[in-house]
């Protein structure tokens, strides 16, 4: 696993793109670990992710992006290129709620998920003991409609600071502005307690227990400007009765809001995940 | 199964319910096969679903719902009373497609629907060979803009002749008037192709394409004048990947449908279904 | 909540049951707040939980068992009465995986468990900083063979001392001595790393990965002496490809394993469980 | 889809499989439309299924073969060429129960399976009537222990007389001899009514009452001269609860029975499944 790059292609779909790929990196004596291709019939838009092992690679890994560029434009192909044992910096942010803090922490601290947690930001202090059980830095930073931007400034100034690289919003419950949003594009993860598009906004168990559905739904996405309608990277459902009250949705729900972060967390990690079109490849 | 009665209650909560109702039927030695009670909290409403045996009770059939009454009305019980070898009458209504249509005629003809099935009614001629291989009278009732308050004049006098108690739109693509669905509440039910409340209306497999999620879902429901937003049934899920095109959705949509609208069948064949405040209590 | 009390009562069935429990509870003024009940009907045999207000029960907490002995007694009942504001005390014991331990322990702090935890129990040391973290002692009881029945002996004696009443298995990979299992009947939980019946004993998920399964489950269960064999209260599942090595199936499982025992120690908990024949009446 | 053709290719795993394969097709004008690929690790053993158009493909369809021949005997593959516009012949075995019988022909007649069906064959007369419905030969070969060779050879003449590509076991209750079996490997797709390996042989829903499980599952594998033992192809799950009998479980689990069986033969006819070391590749 340590010693592999991973390639993350899109571009307009062509005759030969794979037999290229793949040819540059057999050429160099690579060997293709895993290989994902998917093509947007409609948009004609073609996405790779391909693996492969780097120790009886030919070309040095600082040589590598040099050396597939003239490829990329031949294509005129959108990519990154990842070290997979390179680790990620993730900043947590959160509010008042504390299960998916702890799910996300003890991932990480059994070692499934191969990330660095540099800082967890917080509009409450309720959280920062459990930030300190795991000797990580915790930063309240209150945000009122008057303060929000001055405060956001502060947020993003941390995140530079820790050097973050991607944020997760592990329910936090604010709105981002449009300006930090844009600074991150697929670069924060947010889950939301609903089965999207079903239930945009506040309280969507209140709504769901409302509407009388029969199941409730939890949803990770990519943030964008739009409230709750970004790119879409994991749901997961749970079936209820007429014997649930708000309540147990809520506690239900939990259960899968925590499940669906941490899994759209570890498609990131796992450089699994190519947005789109306000959609998601995610190749799993 | 065949001698036994079901009783459907509801009223405000009281203490004493289930006490007083179990008691009537005990002190008239009925024996309680299943007994299912629920009270929503939030309204103060009381449910209950009881089936007894009839083989030993003392009351003539006939003469249940005079001995029943003082009670019914000492709570001010909304209520009502079925015997289960009792069978329904249902008409089918259907437009083009003709996977739901077999699904509820095969489930018939084996015995796992206790239902008469005295007509299949449908804006199109294409499924008239499929009630015919189940010899079921067939009536094609063209509906136009122009023509929908006639033709929808045509269907109820078809149902009144038929003697129909409820009426299942399996995948009938026409929206009913205001006019036709409040003659029969809580005895239409529609089978819509999405997880409702997300995608109502057209198209709902293009509009979750677009959205990317990845579930998608079907929703029975009883229908009422507001499109798509009757009390909810049943609902299932099922997963999609970015490599599921719109047709793959449909596809795979369609078995959601069938088994999501046979359940809702089989729910109100077994008077398990009270419908309440735009959602249903299910006993099952 | 609080000031309220749960029967839960199992006997042979017989006309009256129903009516002569919500009598008694009705005529000391006590208001229903759930009742389920259900009939085995192969074995006849009758089961039933019924919570109930007590804020305007005529019989004080202390006198209801012996108000409620003459009925149960004149049914035969097996009953138990739990007043709901009464914490359980709960033993965990794990070895070294943290998962199970982690969701248990965060569920508890934000309140969500409703129960005491006095004290985690381990043959390794590898979880003590966990507990540590959380304010619970931690013991060592290193097991051998040689050394299984002095060990456990102390750990019985651990739990005598904690004032115990019920065990959890959070992943702990010892096999209990049918000494120790008989003497916590229907309180001891296990989680089991699959979908029993299928692949019991060590390393289901290599078993399963070996027999080429389309999906993969968790079950929590009762311990009795039968390896694997006792009442299952829970299962869950997830999907599973060819893509999935092992190791996957392993990740994928511990989130199984969390929810499903997390979900058997809530109904334990709630008294929803009732153990009979080797199977569970779990009213939920 | 009809102008394209498939490769389904597996092999010890080499550096330089992909960029082969994609370079064969690439070369000759051919446009990838699917590639999935899969390596297991532990076996060494790669699997590719590669899907390219051929209205552009500067070879013709009958000489594919002898082109691809030299590069599939240079890495030693295993392989099949398909092209997708070829109708399979699948036959029906069925005994008693209609369900999957319906839920097969519905499929067809709605152009959902792009297959000829020809003939069903039972030993019993029950369904006879269903494939007259859809015009089909129906054929009863009685099977008795006495009689089982002898019939078993006037099955495998009339599948032969019908040129059949492939059986299907629609809830046919004999076992076939390792005889008939080893004539079709990866040719003879069962539906088991269980979630295998958990209650093999007869009657899986009265073991999965006995047992108490809270899931129960339906399993579709190819057929191998092992009971219940072949590749697994597809999977689901259903949950029950302790008010299901067996009959309620039968119920559902028919429902199960009926969606699995027919994805798998979906995927069998997209020509998706790779069978080996007794597990399947499922590129779905």
């Amino acid at each position: 696993m340590t010693d592999s790059a991973t390639l993350l292609i899109s571009c307009s779909d062509r005759t030969g793109l794979v037999a290229s790929i793949t040819d540059f990196i057999f050429k160099n004596d690579g060997n293709i670990l895993h290989l994902d291709q998917h093509v947007d019939v409609e948009s004609n838009i073609f996405f790779m992710r391909v693996e492969w092992d780097l120790s009886t690679f030919k070309i040095w890994r600082k040589d590598i992006e040099t050396a597939f560029t003239p490829l990329a434009k031949s294509f005129n192909m959108t990519w990154q290129l990842h070290f997979n044992d390179n680790k990620l910096r993730m900043a947590i942010l959160v509010s008042k709620q504390s299960h998916c803090l702890y799910d996300i922490l003890s991932r990480w601290q059994s070692g499934e998920f191969n990330v660095e947690i540099p800082v967890v930001i917080s509009n409450h202090p309720d959280l920062e003991p459990i930030a300190k059980k795991f000797d990580i830095p915790y930063h309240m930073i209150k945000v009122t409609k008057d303060t929000k931007v001055a405060q956001e400034n502060l947020q993003m100034a941390l995140l530079a600071d820790y050097q973050i690289d991607f944020v997760v919003l592990a329910r936090y419950m604010q709105i981002l502005s449009e300006d930090f949003v844009t600074q991150f594009p697929s670069k924060i993860i947010n889950i939301h307690h609903s089965f999207l598009p079903a239930f945009i906004g506040a309280k969507p168990y209140h709504q769901a227990y409302e509407r009388g559905v029969k199941i409730i739904g939890a949803t990770s996405h990519y943030v964008t400007p739009n409230l709750d309608a970004g790119p879409i990277i994991e749901q997961d459902v749970a079936r209820v009765t007429h014997k649930d009250s708000v309540q147990d949705m809520i506690r239900k729900g939990k259960d899968l809001e925590k499940s669906v972060l941490s899994r759209a967390i570890w498609y990131h990690l796992q450089n699994r995940i190519l947005a789109y079109n306000n959609k998601t490849v995610v190749f799993n």
